[in-house]
């Protein structure tokens, strides 16, 4: 249950394009709250917020600095989310597999019953 | 611009633990809304908002057959999603090994300056 409230809050922090953002930007280094909130041409407080989405999924850690808040990559690595795409993935290769698997059966009785007549 | 709108609907879509159930079930083959609301203790009203959701990111396809609605999964396989994961690992990784040097450079200096009286 817990993990999957973990899961809820990691791929909730991913579904926006900003957040993504400031993930790339953090691989590249740790940075403030104003150093982030520029590129994006956002205001401090909205900055604000997506960095607290993203720190409350354990993505990124903040640390007051003086009169400015430092942001770095937290410890979550995406493991689990990973994990059930990979997971959902072979869900989705099998069932297509099993759609194969039953088109080639359903050609192959209709040859049978189109060549029937010439082989008996 | 698209693509990430498309990435925003589909972590948006995964960010729930009844939705993420959706996927396994229908992994296992079609159901209708019904089938589906059943063991999630869900009214059809709410499983159809979930459905509604999962569609709208591609991820299921429903089709109306009769007087009940069969749900499959769609085309979407989670490529982007996945591309994006591994993209963040590899950043992660890099911002570790870069800390990783650091602190090896670190220690070194701190031996080299401990052992500079024995050594020199």
């Amino acid at each position: 249950m817990v993990q999957q409230l973990a899961l809820d809050a990691t791929f909730a922090a991913l579904a926006d394009s900003t957040r993504r953002e400031i993930l790339a930007r953090l691989g590249e280094g740790p940075a403030s709250i104003t150093e982030l909130a520029a590129p994006a041409g956002m205001t401090l407080t909205g900055m604000k917020k997506h960095v607290q989405v993203l720190e409350d999924a354990g993505l990124v850690v903040t640390e007051k600095v003086g009169r400015s808040r430092q942001c770095r990559l937290g410890t979550e690595r995406l493991d689990d989310a990973m994990a059930w795409i990979t997971f959902y993935q072979k869900l989705w290769e099998r069932r297509l597999d099993g759609l194969e698997a039953y088109f080639t059966l359903r050609t192959n009785q209709n040859t049978n019953t189109t060549t029937n007549g010439e082989s008996e």
